[in-house]
């Protein structure tokens, strides 16, 4: 007896996903059927696999999500969050499991009952961040809570970033993903998280310039800036008590001050639009936020501006991304300043074809054992294989794919719309993880919280 | 044959409306009727004239409404702008014109073909800014285009500030109006204009940085600080050829450097609430925004944060401002860090029952006559008589109320949904303005625009 696995949406992150389920398919007996709105985007590698089907699936035709659902054993949605809740509310239906690497929303977290009643399995958050983070986050921390003690601080920061051979650039940095989200990062809300028992606010203006540092043994020095809301998962990992809760994004050192010269000149604004973007050139572009002047040059109204010496690196990172080029056009019209910034980025930092990708994801963990004070650092470094084998594709799409799997075949079986943050669901997909090459290394450190025997006075 | 007027609101800015209705009452054979929804508020010197009336009336009551409206000749708006439309739209039902202070929502706008052919009048933008500034402005423009000039450059000023006697605290700023506007300035959105050809935005982090400055003969210097939008009136004066247009906010010189301490630390934001707020003191607000350290001061982390030597102004400022005062406490639950810093300036910055306000507007007029590059400087100076007749009072409550008596008279007749940007309006009450003191001084000096004969090489 096949059974079924209906996967949605075939996008960038579906590689190591869609190869882990066919290489599984003989040996357990599963029949792949992709459904997406371009099947013909769709590699012949996978669509002529033996076990596999390829479907033109649309997901606002109810009829056609219908008839896709109803003859799947496990659903697995790849679509953006936004779209899943159709799709959720139709494996209620018809009673299929539910796995996703999105976030829950308010709408799926609502169906929970119906879920639980239906003794069915809505896997979410099961990618890297969210996904990996929480699973490899809980092992740790219920470890510690296993032998006693008691977590005082816990920090997780993640990026992705482009792999150390292909890192050449001054910026040190590479989209290896969404782009627009680089650009758009730390505009949702003020960043709030708790340090020493303390709230603690930056307001997106300061976000790149409070940054922490990190080591990681054979990849040098790493940065972070603070993610909007760190307190999210206080609860569901039982951190009510910890004194310090910290999450955010890694970049390579130095990006961040780099970057908040963009947030102070202004482009990164998504909220309006700037006329005649279309043909507009970079240096013109750049001078729409800069004072006016009859007679002084684009370059030293910024530098003033920006109070940038001239031997600051910052300035030939500028230069790097010839954003005073009159000849090169956003070419975009009606672009807000952030889709144009965009523009001038994706000229300099799109991976070549030959070119990696690497994930880095660094967490704290704080304890008080026995009267002691300890704290462990857990570190995981995951490289590309090429561009279709992306670290990113990697570790979004395997735990999804592993978590499916284990659902249909009943070891993740707690039913409820859930994250992945029990030991039920992230045991047995870190352990086969590893053998993927998505791998923590851990190291004993000192505490680096509040410690009135380490103060100077 | 009396005529009658509904005032509906009774705020602090409506003392100079009435006194001048009031004092108009017996010539001009007026009934005032004024509606509120707290009519014991309103002084008896007024409720007890002879030619008055005080009703109760909840704008949210249709009968109440209709019954107040329906026997009025016209009525004055003077509530919260949101609250215009139910009024506009009854005195449509009952053929009443209508004057407001207000900005014209879109609402309000899409009545205006009704208003015509019902031939009636809805004055809007009538205050101070909106209006004074309309009217003062439209006069010199139409006069320099009736002389065959030609519009290069308008900027155009305002500010409520208070008066020299009593400017004595170092950010020389109080509060002379509502103070919540004051801590949200700027953040509607980027600020947005024109100049010299090219349109310029400024991010909020950058507004306060980016000021001009201003001589008033007889008051010394002050800066002004870009609104939103300064180009929302350009086809309305029929700028559309001008160009520089740049609209502000004035201030005296050096609030806006130290203001911008307060958005740089992020205690200008108005989106998020702050836990524990009621009983955290003022010391203990503003570390919520600097760095945790277990050993620093707030002061010294304070003055890292934002490169403030012990000798710049700026630092004085703060501590006139108490705000590591750790007795203190914001005392408002559930406050947003907006709310609070509110709080905090309203013990330094409130008026004194003796104090006086100061409004002062500045416009700048370039042109071309003739070949020639000219410039008209326009400025104007109001002080407060007390608390109650407050040069803000004055500014926005006469205008409104000599609009409405030349409605009534049929001085002002052309029908519509308006603002006073027309000779027939402007002409007649900047000229009653002058006699109550509210009168533009003009200059004439060297064009201010781009001119190649004055630019350095």
């Amino acid at each position: 007896m096949m059974r079924k696995i209906l996967v949605i949406g075939a996008g960038k992150s579906t590689s190591y996903l869609l190869d882990y389920l066919l290489s599984k398919a003989e040996e357990e007996k599963l029949e792949i059927t992709i459904g997406d709105i371009n099947p013909s985007a769709i590699a012949t590698s996978i669509s002529n696999h033996k076990h596999c089907t390829v479907i033109s699936l649309d997901i606002f035709n109810k009829a056609e999500r219908n008839d896709a659902i109803s003859t799947a054993d496990i659903v697995i949605s790849m679509l953006p969050a936004h779209f899943h809740i159709k799709v959720a509310e139709d494996c209620i239906t018809h009673k299929k499991h539910l796995v996703t690497a999105s976030y829950i929303s308010t709408e799926l977290l609502a169906l929970n009952e119906k879920v639980k009643e239906n003794n069915l399995v809505f896997m979410n958050e099961i990618g890297l961040d969210p996904g990996i983070d929480h699973m490899s986050a809980m092992q740790v921390i219920d470890k510690i809570r296993d032998e006693g003690g008691n977590i005082l601080l816990f920090e997780s920061f993640c990026g992705g970033l482009v792999a150390p051979e292909y890192d050449n650039n001054l910026w040190n940095y590479k989209f290896t993903w969404n782009p627009r989200n680089v650009v758009l990062a730390g505009q949702g809300g003020t960043a709030k998280f708790i340090q020493e028992g303390t709230y603690k606010y930056i307001p997106y203006p300061r976000l790149f310039r409070r940054t922490e540092f990190f080591e990681i043994e054979g990849y040098g020095r790493f940065e972070g800036y603070a993610n909007r809301d760190s307190l999210n998962y206080r609860e569901a990992y039982k951190l009510q008590n910890a004194l310090t809760i910290y999450r955010g994004t890694m970049r390579r050192v130095g990006f961040s001050k780099a970057w908040n010269m963009f947030i102070e000149l202004g482009v990164t604004d998504d909220t309006y639009t700037i006329e005649n973007s279309e043909k507009m050139s970079y240096r013109e572009f750049i001078n729409l936020f800069l004072p006016y002047s009859p007679t002084d040059s684009v370059e030293l109204k910024l530098r003033h501006y920006l109070k940038l010496d001239q031997d600051d690196i910052r300035w030939d990172k500028l230069l790097e991304l010839n954003i005073f080029d009159d000849t090169k056009l956003i070419g975009i019209p009606d672009a807000t300043p952030a889709r144009a910034l965009q523009k001038i980025l994706e000229d300099s930092w799109t991976l070549k074809s030959n070119e990696k990708d690497m994930i880095v994801m660094y967490h704290k963990f704080g304890y008080e054992l026995n009267g002691e004070k300890k704290q462990i650092d857990s570190k995981l470094v995951v490289t590309g294989e090429n561009q279709t084998f992306t670290a990113m594709a990697k570790t979004v799409g395997l735990p999804v794919a592993m978590a499916a799997l284990k659902i249909l075949n009943g070891e993740i079986k707690t039913p409820g719309v859930q994250i992945p943050i029990t030991k039920e669901v992230y045991e047995p997909i870190l352990e086969e993880l590893k053998s993927y090459g998505v791998n923590f290394k851990e190291y004993d450190v000192p505490y680096l919280g509040y410690n009135p025997n380490s103060v100077v006075s």
